[in-house]
């Protein structure tokens, strides 16, 4: 009926959704988020329930969106799009500053930011859809061209996240030990699309040139997301 | 604080949303279409309430929407974009078929269709939010690109019409009559964004190139979304 290239004709942009309860801050990234109203002017965003943001969100009744811009540095999408604030302050150690409304804004990567106070939220299923009313917001450069969602995928080989509302199962693959694999073998992350090339290897994390994928340590960490080496799957 | 550009840079796509109840057909065109959840499929669309369509999705708890490609025929968007069904039916002469769970879908301009039993339908205002669970779909042509927002803007120089979500106010300007008006002056459609250039005229309603704005009948529409001639403004 429908294949994923389907899906994937549907345009969103990449926005970085963060809100902060009690000193808790949390932000994620998503495809979601748009207007649905113009006077006055709402915007709805849709959240995966076990995200630690539905929580925060839910708390604080505020909520901010950033516009990324094209060129924004891709560890930014991996740090906050492929981790959970649960495990870690995703802010520590990032260059923010918060909002009138107390919600912590990136100061470089974004072309402008939207600040939202809850009005509704609606369950629909794994997500919850949070409905805003605009009360806030800043232009930060608007000369730069905004991320978009197939800009991501084409420029960046970039995938959903598995919490997304966009998350595309990736297809099952033959068991690796029934095909004859070579050193020389690159393999994919299954969680972010990153690929690990063993005649690039990844050098910042001490892994020479030449390094097959079996011969990474076992505790080695995929770059962009920090999934382990069981989510890699070879591409042929 | 934000201005009408900072708005600009939110990204969409461009969609047919239609709907059939009891043998009224009715689509609208919107940049609202966004899924809100992946296992299963939901989709969620902004519909204005005073829009037939808002009337017939409820009836009807069914819509499909489909993704319109980037080089669509104008006319599309004008008929679909800019008129109400109320005042007639807008798939008369149009190349459609009925899809599996009877709506009407063009066969031409788009790349794939989406369609979605409705499940929730949410209050926001001068808007209602319908978000549905995708039940069927095809594709039409995914080797074409859609047609964005942005595209819409930059290339057709296209506005929102006044009951979309995104619809922005024309900043206003002072009065004609305290300017000096050449016969070559240009004037712009408030409702749509449409540009009459005396230069050009309005060849397929036979007015021919030279006419000033001033000199055209005064049930002289607007070629793209039939606005009249109280709805255009002069271009500095």
């Amino acid at each position: 009926m429908l294949s994923n290239e389907a899906f994937f004709k549907i345009s969103y942009g990449l926005y970085l959704i963060s809100t902060e309860f009690e000193g808790h801050k949390n932000a994620y990234i998503a495809n979601t988020a748009f207007q649905v109203t113009a006077k006055p002017e709402r915007f709805a965003i849709s959240c995966h329930k076990d995200n630690l943001s539905s929580e925060l969100i839910m708390a604080s009744k505020k909520f901010a969106f950033a516009i990324l811009e094209r060129d924004v540095d891709q560890k930014v999408i991996s740090k906050f799009g492929y981790n959970s604030g649960k495990d870690a302050n995703k802010f520590e150690d990032e260059n923010f500053f918060i909002s009138e409304m107390g919600n912590p804004i990136l100061k470089e990567g974004i072309i402008a930011y939207f600040e939202c106070e809850l009005e509704q939220s609606v369950d629909v299923g794994t997500h919850i859809l949070f409905i805003g009313l605009l009360k806030s917001g800043k232009e930060i450069d608007l000369s730069k061209q905004p991320l978009t969602y197939a800009d991501y995928r084409d420029l960046r080989n970039g995938k959903a996240p598995k919490n997304a509302p966009t998350y595309v199962e990736p297809e099952k693959k033959e068991k690796t030990e029934d095909k004859a694999l070579s050193k020389s073998t690159k393999y994919e992350c299954l969680v972010c699309g990153y690929i690990y090339d063993p005649e690039k290897g990844d050098p910042e994390t001490g892994i020479p040139p030449g390094t097959a994928f079996e011969d990474l340590p076992d505790d080695w960490m995929c770059p962009d997301c920090g999934a382990g080496k069981e989510d890699f799957e070879p591409i042929n």
